[in-house]
């Protein structure tokens, strides 16, 4: 039995493939493009996703799904492919196999966390979530980067940590499977918004009172829907949401640039080429902000702005201009709900 | 009686002034350097730290302290110069005159707050401070900016509110006086210490690593020194720090990253040329941090890079391999300070 196989080969399932391979584990990397995989197998590189990185010898590029019968197997797939990829895969899987999910968002519709969506279509799996500051290509590339782990199991996330951790890759452990989660997803609508304000030409104060604002309007949906506050200042929260809405590696960041340059979302997703996940989650969160009568001004702007063809100058200083003027009365909100939950 | 006087004409206190002055504002920016005052009546620019702005005409550039006799004066200079300013102005303030300062650092020797320095220099006078996420370069071209104010005296800092807030530039004020100026002194530290990541070449992932666990260290101690611990997840303290450790006009971390790439710290400092914030403040920090038996790994890393000529590689690396696994240890143990506090 292979002891770790990765199934999705973009970039961020090479990377973590590429890092488990050099501390010396077997691994498979499962893709479903032929044409793909049969070129990394002879170049040793995922020249799409993860163009110069060597592939290491023990990681085997495959389309074998049979190599998924592995004590863990990660799963590297955009968030509104989660579900079908669990119901593709649940039949090759041994039955103790831990499944890690690696994608951020919820799922349109049901409203869900992606380890929700897991836990009805493999039963019985312990599932583990991914999360943090973690741009596949530095990782890829043996940068010091540090991630949480999370799971209702806490053998599970354990086992998980000790398989993953290398002296370039620091894996913690959080018992907050909520707030790690949410964490994680709703950054992406920040990045996309910090995005636009660049994009508009706006400067690093504008975006880092977006990015403050920001991170508080996630803790308090974060808050009311389960998750525990201190979360949201960790490396799932306040680190993955600096690292998404500064790095030049973000492409949740790289679509709001050229959303607020002007061109049309549907455009944009073409351009970028790959998943942009912070346009489901944007749509998400607002529902849920509306359900719930929680207030997400930066979450309804970046809406308005996605799906009801808002001018994101108009958004932008919309925001600018709230009336609010003390600051702690929207920070000590936070606090309230927390008290109100114990 | 002018308004409002700016004592300071460096890029910060230009740009106040401007910023001011655009509001319909009398404003006198009063500096000590004849030439460089001449220069900018003449030329309705400072060009030596605040390029390309225009002086717009209501602002007065003068040398003449009787102009400080002023309903508002904004102290702008670097912090090891606050007391020394203060003992300078003091008799020339109108009794009721209110001073706001905007230096970000802890006093060297007395370890003091500048609030507390001002206090005991100019008894009597409300002291009001100003911080968060504010580039001067950009605030002097406009740019949406968010900044807190804060006080002891809440009439002085609501007043202050009132005389610079433009829709621009939005003031927030809050009460906790001590978390505000602890955050927007600490976070250089941190800003130093990314900066020398990335002069290492490590990339943003590491520096998004460094900056989570900077924010908690910071709140450590600021909430052992009788800080409010949401005021570090606001503007002067996420914000502050995000603006500060990413920017490209942050002097700490340019500062940081030419000692990464190995120049030794009295080359570094000649070659930025204007005041180093980070650098003291690491100082009294680290004091601090072993007087209070505070844990503050990122601050004594930076005390020994800076002070003992410590390799910035070992520091990072250092840093990387601590053996803490859970995350939520680190975090909560804020939470178990703030009760104790309560």
């Amino acid at each position: 039995m292979t002891q770790i196989a990765v199934y999705g080969a973009g970039s961020w399932g090479t990377a973590l493939a590429v890092l488990m391979a050099k501390a010396g584990n077997a691994v498979a990397l499962v893709g479903r493009n032929d044409e793909e995989i049969r070129q990394m197998k002879e170049r040793r590189e995922n020249l799409r996703y993860l163009p110069g990185v060597v592939l290491p010898q023990p990681l085997e590029p495959t389309t074998d799904l049979w190599r998924l019968k592995a004590e863990l197997v990660i799963l590297s797939v955009p968030s509104h492919g989660v579900r079908g990829a669990a119901q593709l895969i649940r039949s090759y899987l041994h039955p103790e196999t831990i499944v890690v999910n690696t994608a951020k968002g919820l799922e349109e519709g049901t409203q869900e966390r992606l380890s929700q969506v897991l836990k009805e279509e493999l039963p019985g799996h312990p599932i583990v979530v991914l999360s943090g500051p973690s741009h596949a290509e530095e990782v890829g590339r043996d940068m010091p980067t540090t991630v949480v782990v999370s799971s209702d199991d806490r053998k599970a996330a354990e086992k998980v940590q000790e398989l993953m951790m290398t002296p370039k890759f620091r894996v913690y452990t959080n018992p907050d499977l909520i707030g790690v989660e949410l964490g994680g997803a709703l950054k992406n609508i920040i990045a996309l918004c910090t995005g636009i304000a660049e994009g508009l030409g706006f400067g690093d104060n504008t975006k880092a009172a977006l990015m403050t604002r920001g991170l508080a309007e996630i803790a308090r949906l974060g808050v009311v829907m389960g998750g525990n506050p201190l979360t949201f200042a960790g490396l799932s929260g306040v680190g993955d949401l600096i690292v998404t809405c500064t790095s030049l590696h973000s492409r949740n960041r790289r679509a709001g640039v050229a959303l607020g340059q002007g061109k049309p979302l549907e455009q944009v997703l073409q351009d970028v080429g790959m998943v942009v996940e912070g346009v489901r989650t944007t749509k998400v969160a607002y529902e849920l902000s509306r359900e719930r009568n929680i207030s997400m001004p930066i979450t309804e702007e970046a809406y308005r702005v996605l799906f009801e063809g808002f001018d994101p100058k108009v958004a932008v200083s919309n925001l600018m201009m709230r009336g609010k003027k003390h600051e702690l009365e929207e920070v000590a909100q936070l606090a309230l709900d927390q008290q109100a939950q114990d």
